[in-house]
């Protein structure tokens, strides 16, 4: 099935969205938001599912056009957002970029880092800074959202875990990364936002394009209407899902919601073009000796989206304008 | 007022505690969580004050005694818990001690990460983990709590946003440290759990000791009954908390609820003693070239409460003791 949450209040109403992401109902007397499905899933999720049925069969008595407009994030706020850097082509091509060598531990445990799960915003949202000096990118990634995990849960039992699926833009800012991670606490600062497309899907929605671990699809990262690349997400992901559900339950158990990301998708090579502006700048600077492309400013439009074997649009699109602060509390 | 959240499915059950720490009411029909109350904290707030002074007077026909050993955290999940190394002064005693230098930088810039806010336990809680060697440390720190803090909000605009106080003990896994911070993404496997003493605390509740950016009193650490230290919080805190509230919301908003903490509380020359075990042993390896003191054991008890000027504890005591993992879901 796949779930979405209109905006209305801090928490979003829970809709359930057909699968060609056309007509929606609203699904607040199984349970009013995302996290009160996610809080009691085993229970929530089957009524859910039933009622998603009905509406992919034109059955539904009540449905609506669906509206991506109205869309917050499926799960607005988050107790948890643990964000991977699992594809290590990636870090390689940034390191060798700058002329640092990668330590090999990069290849065998993964790097994850605390993101801000308070900070999410929907598919069509501004995205704001205070100045485009800040040096402001877009990060395409795939993120999976796991029930309750027990502390030192392995990761062949993690998959299991994984309840449904999405992608997002974790906004970065570039200028503020150098100076945040010289103080080795790692980002804050410089990961202001993610984005979330507006579904989230169950797993089963997926086909053989889920292997239980990776996502095999394309994920297309498009400025100002062109295309920045298409890498397939299911290539090169050096730590897969439930690895890196293994490394965040470690040294305690996870709660239901928790939301795990990919990090950048990217591919060995970048043939398919790249899914941030910094690898774009990377290969521009080990090719000419500095990198031409700059990073996004204030007015321009980053859309994200994954397209499945027929062309169609498996999470609905991120669509955002970058715009200058507006003071105001979310 | 003084607020706690009894133990009741994942948010807690809202209580209205007396000043004393005796008496206590349950606040469900005002607030039925802690969040719940922090969602709409202007309105709430007076219903649970008047509340508060009846049950302070004796007034109130439905209290009970109140119970620490049924508390969870008082907010038991929260969508963020930022976490500062707000006392440079035991950042430099680190640093001396394995014989790094320490970037002037920290003086004038505050180092922040974002903290496991899924992870919170009750003030009796045990503290778990797989193995000793995972060098098991405690950490006393204060927090406060925000309401919603828009972005750019300046450390001058700030103060007025501090709702809440409460007392944590911030676990951490010191043998996993250098390994994590090696790798530039900050603290994840390392700092698994922050436990909170029963009560938050309004500002009000505090008279003198609470200037409005610091609060002047000691946090009295105690491992098995033997006292560790018992610093004075309101010394030596080089980045107030208004500073640390207004370098968390630079780039984005902060939603009500948040937890920013002050990081391990430490005076220069430590005369009063460490509130964590590795500024005893940097201060062991100064003195005698290697440290004596090991990190806590299974079976240890760790104890950090603050007293006011009467002798009066303010928070309540975290009192938890040691444990190898239980595997089970939060």
């Amino acid at each position: 099935m796949k779930l979405a949450s209109y905006k209305s209040g801090r928490d979003g109403q829970l809709m359930i969205v057909d699968r060609g992401l056309q007509r929606c109902c609203p699904a607040g007397d199984l349970a009013p938001t995302m996290q009160t499905a996610l809080d009691d899933w085993s229970n929530i999720a089957p009524r859910l599912q039933e009622r998603y049925e009905h509406l992919c069969e034109g059955t539904l008595d009540a449905s609506s056009a669906f509206e991506p407009g109205k869309c917050a994030a499926p799960l607005p706020r988050s107790y948890h957002w643990a964000d991977g850097s699992a594809y290590v082509t990636h870090v390689e091509l940034v390191r060798k970029a700058r002329g640092a060598d990668m330590p090999t531990s990069f290849w065998e445990d993964p790097l994850v880092y605390m993101g801000a799960s308070d900070a999410f915003i929907g598919p069509e949202d501004p995205v704001t800074a205070e100045s485009e000096d800040w040096g402001i990118d877009f990060e395409g990634e795939v993120v999976v959202v796991t029930d309750d995990v027990a502390a030192g849960t392995t990761a062949d039992e993690a998959a299991k875990h994984i309840k449904l699926l999405g992608i997002v833009n974790d906004v970065s800012l570039r200028n503020l990364i150098p100076g945040e991670l010289a103080k080795q606490f790692g980002f804050y600062q410089s990961k202001p936002w993610t984005a979330f497309a507006p579904v989230f899907v169950t797993p089963d929605e997926l086909g053989t394009a889920w292997d239980g671990a990776r996502l095999h699809l394309p994920l297309r990262a498009t400025l100002n209407g062109e295309l920045i690349g298409a890498p397939n997400a299911g290539q090169d992901m050096t730590f897969d899902f439930p690895t890196l559900i293994a490394h965040c339950a470690k040294s305690r158990s996870l709660i239901s919601g928790t939301v795990i990301g990919s990090g950048t998708v990217s591919n060995v090579g970048s043939k398919d073009g790249s899914c941030c502006l910094a690898e774009v700048r990377c290969l521009e600077t080990l090719r000419d000796g500095k990198p031409s492309t700059p990073f996004m400013s204030f007015g321009d439009r980053i859309h994200i989206e994954m397209l499945d074997g027929e062309g169609a649009s498996v999470f609905g699109a991120i669509d955002q304008q970058i715009r200058p602060f507006e003071r105001s509390t979310v």
